[in-house]
């Protein structure tokens, strides 16, 4: 995959790109980063890239030019059709769903903001999509481009070894996942519990799966599908709920 | 403002804060990082941070030992009561109100996993806060709590100038910013709308706050507010809602 990605800081991706599985699926030549910062693409002679917003109000907006120019570059370079990703407060909330998605292309370009509003004429003609990673503001797109970035390259066959194959998916279950415990058995008298020295794995199932669903019904309800839960399941919650009224 | 950030991998997080505000929060001495490995605190002779898990399955768990040697080592240097966040995808989704009580701390410590669940004892007896940016697999902690960190930072007086108080804030109006249009008036046949180069602002006003409602109600109608619409804020919204079906 081929990911461009268009900043006025490119420098504060060194340190994320050249970590963990971003630099390993990198070795590997499953991805290739770009960054191009769009002030060079900037017809202004001082090399501006936002301007007073028609209409008045405080705040600075990007200007249409440097970026269309900017994306329009790198575009030529494509053989297949890019997705155009705008980070912005205003887009479409990123899930597991789109990361998905969007790890099935083969050439991803990322708008970057800072600071201020984009002109809506960048929204409009040119962006594929319009993406936020959550109900929080940010000072700039790079941090939410990062964040998209981790969790669609992680999907690429490959990047991952067996590394992180063990994780639940709590997006696709619908349940949150059960507690972990490793050793020690007791660590300054806080114990693991009986049952996962039992080395009676029906037990364990049982109890991780209860255990799954009392963290999803207490922390986020919202995630549970009831499609995906079976008569003992409902059972269980039903006799949850019991005991909390 | 001290930020404590325990990781595994502290390189990624040097792009990040030697650029834009987090430099300059440092700069103006207030934010101070710190970034512990806590693979440093590790009793093991091999400096092993995680072991398999009790009851068996995929996957390692990363041990309490480490994580609460190196919590409480940076623990020992406050004269305040940290806040103690584990970046996790099972924890309390992070949202701006989450963002405005966090800017109000003296002290706050981030613990990142990486890859792997986290020992039970470290959420129940270690951390103050388990928190999730969003219904997305990352491959660890870090770009989370970048995330949190650059969220809670522009909110702490003086790290922001005039910057980026032009920002309206969604999360408290409960609507998304209406559009934005700099110059060129014309670019490339795309026009700015005729209303913002009227010079009327009453009416500029009108447009805007009309624009607002349109672009909440169309991509986020789960933010919109009721208490805080005006009689002509439904009106407008109840035509909207006409002209559709």
């Amino acid at each position: 995959m081929k990911i461009d990605i268009l900043t006025l800081f490119p420098r504060m991706f060194e340190g994320v790109f050249n970590e963990s599985i971003l630099k390993k699926a990198q070795e590997k030549s499953l991805l290739r980063f770009n960054l191009v910062n769009y002030r060079d693409y900037s017809l202004n002679k001082h090399h501006k890239v936002d301007d007073y917003p028609y209409g008045g109000g405080a705040g600075m907006v990007l200007s249409p030019q440097p970026i269309f120019d900017a994306v329009e570059a790198v575009v030529r370079t494509s053989k297949t059709k890019p997705r155009i990703l705008l980070m912005c407060p205003q887009g479409e909330p990123f899930t597991q769903k789109k990361a998905e998605e969007l790890s099935e292309e083969k050439h991803l370009i990322f708008i970057c903001g800072h600071y201020e509003g984009y002109d809506e004429r960048i929204r409009t003609h040119l962006a594929t999509d319009e993406l936020s990673i959550g109900d929080f503001i940010l000072t700039g797109g790079e941090l939410a481009s990062m964040v998209i970035i981790d969790s669609v390259a992680r999907l690429i066959p490959g990047v991952l070894g067996n590394q992180a194959s063990h994780q639940q998916d709590s997006y696709s279950t619908g349940l949150l996942e059960h507690p972990h415990y490793t050793r020690p058995q007791d660590f300054r008298g806080m114990k693991v519990p009986e049952v996962l020295l039992s080395g009676d794995h029906k037990k364990i199932g049982e109890w991780r799966r209860k255990e799954s669903l009392r963290r999803t019904i207490e922390r986020r309800p919202d995630l549970l599908k009831e499609n995906l839960l079976t008569e003992e399941d409902k059972l269980f919650l039903s006799k949850l709920k019991q005991e909390k009224s």
